[in-house]
Order: C-alpha cells, then structure tokens, then sequence
C-alpha cells in the first residue's frame, strides 16, 4: 500500500524525520509552508498544495494553489490528495506543537483517515500519535510514556502488557485516565471496541529516563 | 462562585496572566512542578498538590502529596480538590503546550468540570480554552483565529457574527471545519447542543495581525 508523506508547517525534527524515513517511493506532498520544511530538510515534494496565505507561494510547476477561503485545512487537502492517488499509509510530519488549533486539527485527520480505511500517524521527535477504532495493537516496549484517550464519544478499551492494564473499560471523553502509562513487558497490546482511541506516544530522551 | 486557579507545571507567560489576574479571594492551587511557577511568579498557592515524580516536593506545610502510582494526573487532583472546596469556576495556567498528553488531559478536564456544573478555562498566552455544552456563547471580537472541534461526539453548531457562519451544522470529531473562523463582528455567537464543543481562542499579537 503506497504511503503519503505529508510536510506540514511546523518544526520537523531529526528524530521525527528518522523514524518516518521518506523513500523515494512515497508521495511526498508539502502542505503549504511544509516546502519550506522541505527545502530546509532537502526533500523535493512531489506536490505543493495551499493556499499561502501565511508562507508565498514557491514558484515551482508542482504548486497546486487554493483559495484562502475554503473549508479545509492545507493538511486535510494535503491528505485529500494522498487518498485520491491511492494511498493508504500516511505520515505527518510538522502537524504537531505550534497553534492548538492545528494540532487538534491534525488529530482530527487520524481519524477522517480511519472512516476511509486509511491509516495515519502524526510524528514529531518526541510524539507518535495514532487512533484505533475496534481493532487490537502490539506496541514494542519504548522509553516514554503511552497515553490513550477516548475519541469522539466512549470507547472500550483493553491493555495488557502495561504498568496500568485494563480490562474492556468504558473510557470517557470526560475524564482522561489513561494518561502517562508504560509497556512494562516486551510488548503490550491495546485492543479497543465500541469506538475510537488516541494514542499518544512519549518519547524520553536518554538523558530522562528512569532508572527502573 | 468561587474561583480557582490552577497552577500546572508548563510555561505560565505575562499575557494569560494578565487576563487571568489571580485575586487573593481565589483558591491558588499549585500541581506538582506548578508550584515552581508559583514561585517565579511570587504567587502563594493555598495548596501544593502532587506526587512529584518529576519536581522534588518542596518542605512546606500546605503541601498534599499523593502516591505516584494513581490514576488521577495531578491537574484532575488540584481540580477535584477546587470542586470540593466549592469552586464552581476554574481557570487552568500552564497546562498548555509541552508534552502532548498532558495537554489533551487538560481539555478533557474541561468537559469533566461542565459534568459537574462547572466552567473551566486553559490559559496561556496565546490561547484561551473552554468547553460548550447545549449553551450558547458570547464572543467579542479579537486578533485571532477562534477554531471549534466537537467533543466526545458530534455537536450541532449554529455561528452568527463570523467570518464563517453555521446554521446547525453538524460537526464531528472525524472532520475539522470548525478550524481558523474569525469574529467578524462587533460579537459572535456559538451556539451548540446535541453534545459538547472545544472553543479554541488563538491570539495574533500586534506585529502578526492582518490589515483587514
């Protein structure tokens, strides 16, 4: 299944750019100020989409330009694209820290991805971020914290493998329980039914990281 | 109503504490690390309560400590503790930005304090936070970008006074149009029902506004 890099304006760090690794047979799209990430990070977009009114426009024949006044996001077109020329796997780079809004925004894709069968995880260098919707998940042991919230109404959730497992719990919206958890063994799995989680991974660098 | 103001262990800056402006006849509680805020700030919290997993636990008789293994993040305790002193309005401070999880707790806890007939905010100094739930909102218009998500659910939300204005619209958490309106204006309305809404206020400063 082909995969979408998108490049979003914000900061695209090392680590992020590491553990995503674009190859050259991703669709590489940079989603408005994203190019100049690009340029910044010597990666050459396939597409540049937006609408600029915050970064110019480049002058380059791969310029696709909207309007300022439309109802999507430059990121959701950006993932518009991807999902019109096949794509299944998306990676967004740039989506996170900066305006809240954006953030949120971005979370939100997770999800508009999810209801077309489409997988997609937002990555900065100390964030992994994806939704599961009534499907099971093994997760490697990694230094940090996973943090898991009900999206877009309950959810049921199951963990094993984890410093605070659960068992088929109805997680809220209203009340964030799942925050700061640890896979203790080699591999935890988290299974969720009856709707939508986020998962938020937690990097800690060397230096942080307890002793346990 | 009383009020409480929360004291997180993020960056409390000059501009969310001028709209804030702690009174004595607040109840200042300080979570965890927010009691270094405190501090730099010359702020006295009523209460210092935490685990102090990560900032050491200062020796001081108003301090509450909690085990480190629990369920509730020390925001929920400070929170709690505002609730049963008989707060009935709460304004979280340096809850936003660092670690993506913690921030995504601190919404949550909006829509825990409006359970419980309660009205929060998260401050800092380019964002203002809350959550609206089968209400309607008054906004005076501002520099900057007021974006809205549904919450724990699709809302229907009905704008008048905006850039962009809605007519009962639908919203879900699966598709974020709500992002980047504006109060056009002298005041906006938001009015929401059938479920909650995250209203995100996102300041320009001067140097950044748009000639309009």
């Amino acid at each position: 299944m082909k995969r979408c890099v998108v490049l979003c304006a914000g900061a695209i760090g090392p680590g992020a750019l590491a553990r995503c690794a674009p190859a050259p047979d991703d669709l590489l799209i940079a989603a408005d100020g994203g190019y100049l990430r690009a340029r910044e990070l010597g990666l050459v977009p396939d597409l540049i989409l937006g609408d600029f009114d915050s970064a110019p426009a480049p002058d380059d024949p791969r310029v696709v330009r909207y309007p300022v006044r439309k109802d999507d996001t430059d990121s959701l077109l950006a993932v518009k694209e991807g999902l019109a020329r096949g794509c299944g796997r998306f990676v967004l780079l740039g989506g996170l820290g900066g305006r809240l809004d954006h953030t949120l925004a971005n979370l939100q894709l997770l999800l508009y991805l999810k209801d077309r069968g489409a997988d997609g995880v937002l990555l900065d260098d100390r964030h992994t971020v994806r939704v599961l919707r009534d499907e099971a998940w093994t997760v490697e042991r990694f230094a940090g914290y996973l943090s898991l919230f009900a999206m877009a109404g309950d959810c049921r959730v199951t963990l094993t493998g984890m410093e605070y497992p659960l068992e088929d719990h109805l997680l809220t919206g209203a009340y964030p329980l799942g925050v700061s958890n640890r896979v203790r063994e080699a591999r935890g799995t988290v299974t969720v039914r009856d709707g939508a989680l986020l998962a938020v991974e937690y990097r800690e660098f060397e230096d942080e990281r307890e002793e346990r």
